[in-house]
């Protein structure tokens, strides 16, 4: 049975065909499979994008879902993660999409029969976002072979930032770190400390990561305006970027902190390309793990 | 791109076609269309029936759905509702629907490039609620020129009320408010003001409102019983109506202040009624901002 | 019109009918039924497995389902039982799933024009849980006649527990009781109360119930260890149960008080079965109540 729990363990080349998949996928708007399978989505934390976008991935295959809304649940009553997702197996749900504030909550799920893919693990993982990530780089320049990446801000709560720092590293990009010292993780190694003055000039890839204040209740935080001289892309540093640089971000934005409101939407700015990406993506997980054939049927009449 | 954020702009002509397409729609209970577009519904406040009855107008349409519950969402995470709309846009829905308790929120979102539709906006407007008032009159009268429409109740902070006032003078109905005499809005001009006596006995149409409690925290309330007894609908009143005289109320309904219980279900009474001219006017609304054709397919065995 | 309000107004030979409906039920994965049906499920309680359940069962019969969120509703303000269920009805909802925490609040709904499934109504009843308990057994022992059934621990505030004794009686199974004095329900009458160790040793069946802790606040309770040592299905029990004998319980199971955690998945447990099983039966219900032809359509490129 195939799961996507996280890209760690998946060799470069299976990622390569994912990503292959999902643009095969982006260039067609809908490509319903055959059968009458039923996706449940189980988000145990608040989601817009992530949930919104597997959902529409399982319209675009033709598949039905089923939204488990974690607060109006049996898990009110205190019922454990394994015997709400073996209900659902039980109910005859075809694939499990999770999110659940735990880390490697996946790991308890082992006695499953039906596979799982991992919509975010706490400040553990989240593939399907590493995943878009990957492809919106692939979709500019073609490879991840030297290709300069510079991850923005907060580094050490940021389950993207972790788990993208590894894979791009796999694939041959360059990665280069920029932000608060304290928010710079140690463990991820090798990887180059920038200003962020130096990191918009240097960088072909800007990934700015999301200041995660609920994360970090208590700490000492900056003031926005303050992070944002500091830290975040502004107007000014914008303009120095490379001629060819893009800038990444995985929202919710918080504008006027890591990045100018106004440029959100700049020409280089491949924000809202990301989430587009996202649908792309989530499409080639769900087919990977149903092991569904890449047959497409037209269905302009259904 | 075409919209319906308010029906202040809308020209007399352009609402009488909706009208027409809502009545077509109404003789034919399934009429879906070709396609595979998806509606986004946006809810940030609370909502039953506008909710589900956008929700069985896309199922009748043969569009997919995606509904996104503010409380469970990014919105909680302090995203703006630009950027909420963005993402439904960037992940591919075909239009948004939206309610949100800000005046005119949908000023925030012209940089969209797909269709929104109001679904109410705190104490602005609420147009598919308003053209959906229109059908049912002119459903029982054939016009709406010299139809006595008398309004009752909390006018002033009423967004269906104020937008009905406007609409209902352009398309030559005679319309006179009642209630009390403070949450009577003076902005709205030269209307005449009846007692409720005297409304129950001059109206073609008596349109009660919904004594809106959650909008006036603090102000000097009537208990239940004495507001029923100065304003609202007794059954003594109910007798002294004309002989073809109806009932009108938006809902939810207070029992027993703006109308006697038993009089919501009353011959007379088009409350139900109105709430089944919600999905007919709700399908010609999407038809009309998606632009799709009126062609309807059989679909019996889907 | 048909219901499926309580099972103790159903004769047995048409609660025969429909356990029968749902085991041809179970053999077919996929059924869907010609026409464009609709049914809302309004869930005034938390449910994971019910309501689940029942959006299961429409999914496979091709109804289009309404889910009405009972926190994000009209119901905030005040709209009572009645005026939700007509809306919906108005709307042009086919039929209501609902459960809602008042015993009987289906009286209140007499004046509507479709049909109604109570799926749990407070402390009153749950005639799809007692169907989907029914159809387990049946599966098990081919009959009810003579079936040694032992239902355990909170009868008093199980909804349906006592439904399965008025019922598993009127079809010829032998019930007796055991657990907590206080909670054995007086009203029950003549069965036989045993030793949880006696119920481990002489039942066919036996059938848990969940510690209801949400309903009975402030009563003097048992610790989570004491009760499972007392009156729960502790491994030493379940090894000298029969050899044929089945452990059932509605879920969610409260791992170490009810029942030991390592036998929720023992193979005698026929706990997830009873999960797989709701969904047929919810099938057959809404079959029954929609009054569906049992023909099936193939539809596999749907």
């Amino acid at each position: 049975m195939k799961n996507l729990l996280t890209l760690k363990t998946w060799p470069a080349g299976d990622v390569d065909r994912l990503l292959h998949q999902a643009e095969e996928s982006a260039s067609s708007r809908t490509n319903r499979l055959c059968g009458d399978l039923t996706v449940a989505n189980l988000f145990f934390e608040p989601s817009t994008r992530t949930k919104s976008s597997f959902e529409m991935a399982q319209k675009r295959l033709g598949l039905a879902s089923l939204c488990l809304d974690a607060s109006a649940s049996s898990v009110q009553k205190g019922e454990s993660l394994y015997d709400t997702a073996k209900t659902m197996e039980a109910i005859g749900c075809d694939a499990l999409v999770i999110r659940h504030p735990e880390r490697a909550f996946y790991e308890q799920l082992s006695g499953l029969n039906i596979p799982i893919v991992n919509a975010g693990d706490g400040s553990g993982d989240h593939p399907t976002q590493s995943l878009l990530d990957l492809l919106t780089i692939k979709q500019e320049f073609g490879q991840f072979k030297n290709v300069h990446v510079v991850i923005a801000g907060d580094i050490k709560h940021s389950r993207v930032a972790r788990t993208n720092i590894e894979i791009l590293n796999r694939l041959g990009a360059h990665v280069s770190l920029t932000g608060p010292e304290k928010w710079l993780d140690d463990s991820t190694g090798a990887e180059q400390i920038l200003s962020m003055d130096e990191a918009a000039e240097q960088a072909d890839v800007l990934m700015l990561t999301r200041v995660q204040t609920e994360r970090h209740q208590g700490e000492d935080l900056y003031t926005k305006a303050d992070y944002h001289r500091k830290f975040g892309l502004t107007l000014k540093r914008e303009k120095r970027m490379k001629r060819d640089a893009i800038i990444m971000h995985p929202a919710p934005v918080n504008r006027g902190a890591e990045i100018a409101g106004a440029l959100v939407e700049a020409e280089r700015s491949r924000i809202f390309k990301q989430m587009q990406n996202g649908v792309h993506v989530r499409k080639a997980v769900l087919q990977h793990v149903l092991e569904l054939e890449n047959a497409t049927i037209d269905n302009a009449l259904v």
